[in-house]
């Protein structure tokens, strides 16, 4: 007999009652207000061909995959050859977030789906990370993405869905930020870095948020010349000083920045929808929320090709949602190059902070423990009790009767009843006490 | 550079957005049911460690796990060693059904549950079965189980909140039945077969539904020894006949199978609790169902120890709901016994059904499509109707207008859009048409 383990597996978590109801009706409330946009739910298999996983601009995700074994003769032939080769032994992969699925999702069906196509995902993803606090190794994603739009009214609708659907889930202290990826490449190519170290550069960029411009200095040095290093760290600050400054002028800001060769043709092409999106989505906000321009907003994802957002909340420093318009990603697996753009809420950390402010356990006063003596009680009586508790909106638990009565109520209290009774045979209406809470 | 399929892995699939909508308004309404009886909804991670996988009583879906392969070091190390042993090259495995998962949590979080347990459970299950029409290698399983509780109230609230959840999501020509594990037993085991023969016994007479007594006739004498499958064969015979005539004295009906050593004071004890069952269900049905004693109900799954029953449509052959009582599975990882008793709804086979029936691809009333021509139209003044639109209660697509506007159209009626309005700029009020339909 092989050993039980009574705990999930490592990094992996068992979700309470509370917070199941909690995460189903966050879940509720989000799909409601994404179908007001049209956004329609779909689903795709937890697992994926692992050549497919493993394609993409996944970044460090693809040394995170939990990969599937092989099985029956195909398997067998692989642990027979005499050298065996790893990537031979699996054919499947858990999906490590899912924006891989959407696209191919969005390939394989095309012609069953709308034109634009307007997705909600909420799924869970896995990723083999090493097990931390806070961190988990699988957690939910809620994704909402719009493909085939190469206007912006689709980064507006995304931004305009995602900071509704958190004000309804109870967020109300929040900023929506905004950056363009090619304004970053616009400073760092023409600072002299090449395209291969464009990746990099945005890796570096997007700490910032986190330790400050002189937080990346030393990682700056030493992953470029110190010259580049020292030229980006430099432009940096003079963006840093501009956004401090607050000059709405962005184009003009641009300028002061005084980089060689700044095509301003180009750079208006750009510019002007993040200003639209900024202007349009502030006046559609009614003031429930702030938007602002933050040209070191980098994100880390590769696939990034224009317009990237986060909405921050303003009392802690979390991101409660990124994403990002990514034109390229479809027409690398297919023979059609088609526009798309997504936004995703951070599922789990949006619920931790609703958990941490939560009313738990406070009474349900709805819930109500129907008690009965099993040896004496006639059942058919007690059980007809049940429709008629519920016929007056009680939920109800029918409960066989314990010797140590107060320890049962005791524990009744605990798990948020807040009403019972005593079943009791010839009654016609039967007795219901409120906890003294 | 690897290949990218657009297919979902064989015998996996993808879910379109109408079907996802029925799965989610089916999903919420069963949970409406199952919350009236205080039964929560609770969830495990999809993968579970693989020695709890393979140890308990999985019968065949042992065979059908899908394995994952250890990472990093560990993985390292068993690659280099001189013989390869697959068992070692893996540590999780994805779960195959909720029971387990639901017993393991059980035990992990029992201090934090309330007692009696009322889970529900729905959420995806994996089986590397032979790819075939009809079924699935992942789907979503749907169960109730109260854990704690020895009396037959348990199979009392399962039957009647299962029935009440078939009955909310449409379905009302339906018939109940029910049997007991412990009444084969006895049948069996009064023709001699030993205790090692009767999962084995279980398995065939649970054909009988599907291929009738004569149908089982050959799997019987090659199974056992002649003379025994001859005795059961006889006996089921007999069984079927008393059946038929529908005598409702089930202690007598047994009288008269002629058993030897039959002990009717046990006999008793486990038809009282079954007739109780029948009754107290019949009168809570309120006559939009029924139920039936069917004594050759067996149910394939090795850990049922008491009572059994399945939910039937009668129009078609299928089982939308099976479960039972399985009082020795947590005290089989646990140290102390904990009876408990569970029932599943065939999600898949419950969706299947629902979408044979459907309206599906009807227009959508609230649903409406906001074109634009980008290439002329203010986006501010756009996106301002989108608000104004959707205060209005439409659920509000923002769609740039094409070459082709009346195929455009037309592709948004296949897509259950109602109404449609061109923005036309300056007007107070947008012109909102109905589609010719």
């Amino acid at each position: 007999m092989t050993e039980f383990t009574v705990t999930p597996p490592s990094g992996m978590r068992d979700i309470l009652p509370n917070e199941a109801y909690l995460r189903d009706t966050v879940v509720n409330k989000i799909l409601d207000v994404y179908r007001k946009y049209n956004f329609e739910h779909i689903e795709t298999p937890s697992l994926e061909n692992i050549d497919n996983l493993k394609r993409q601009d996944g970044g460090e995700n693809l040394s995170l995959i939990f990969e599937v074994l092989k099985r029956g003769e195909k398997l067998d032939q692989e642990l027979q050859s005499d050298k065996i080769n790893r990537d031979n032994l699996i054919d499947y992969g858990l999906r490590f977030d899912l924006t891989v699925p959407l696209v191919r999702y969005y390939v394989n069906n095309q012609a069953n789906l709308a034109n634009p196509f307007k997705a909600i995902q909420i799924g869970s993803v896995w990723r083999a990370e090493r097990p931390q606090k806070g961190r988990f190794r699988q957690f939910t994603q809620c994704d909402i993405d719009i493909i085939g739009v190469k206007e912006e009214s689709a980064e507006i609708e995304l931004i305009d869905a995602t900071a509704n659907a958190l004000l309804a889930v109870g967020f109300n202290d929040f900023e929506v930020i905004v950056n363009d990826r090619r304004l970053l490449a616009f400073i760092v190519t023409a600072l002299g870095f090449t395209s291969d170290e464009l990746a990099k550069a945005y890796i570096l960029i997007d700490k910032i948020d986190k330790v400050g411009i002189e937080g990346i200095k030393n990682e700056a040095i030493s992953t470029f010349q110190l010259e580049k290093a020292n030229a980006l760290m430099e432009m940096l600050s003079k963006l840093d000083q501009l956004v401090q400054a607050n000059n709405s002028d962005l184009v003009n800001n641009f300028a002061q920045l005084g980089l060689n060769n700044l095509n301003f043709v180009e750079l208006e092409k750009i510019i002007q929808p993040l200003e639209n999106v900024l202007r349009i989505c502030r006046s559609l906000s009614q003031d429930k929320y702030s938007l602002k321009f933050e040209p070191m907003l980098a994100r880390g994802m590769g696939y990034y090709t224009g317009m990237i957002f986060e909405i921050k909340a303003k009392s802690i420093a979390y991101s409660l949602a990124g994403g990002g318009r990514y034109d390229n990603m479809i027409g690398k697996i297919s023979n059609r190059n088609v526009p798309a753009c997504g936004f995703s809420i951070g599922f789990e950390r949006v619920i931790g902070l609703l958990l941490e402010n939560s009313t738990n356990g406070n009474p349900d006063l709805n819930k109500l423990a129907l008690i009965y003596n099993p040896e004496m009680d006639k059942l058919d009586l007690v059980m007809k009790e049940l429709s008629n508790l519920q016929n007056m909106n009680y939920n109800v638990s029918v409960i066989p009767r314990k010797k140590e009565i107060s320890k049962q109520l005791n524990q009744l209290i605990r798990h948020s009843f807040s009403k019972y009774c005593i079943f009791k045979q010839g009654e016609q209406t039967q007795l219901i006490k409120d906890f003294n809470i």
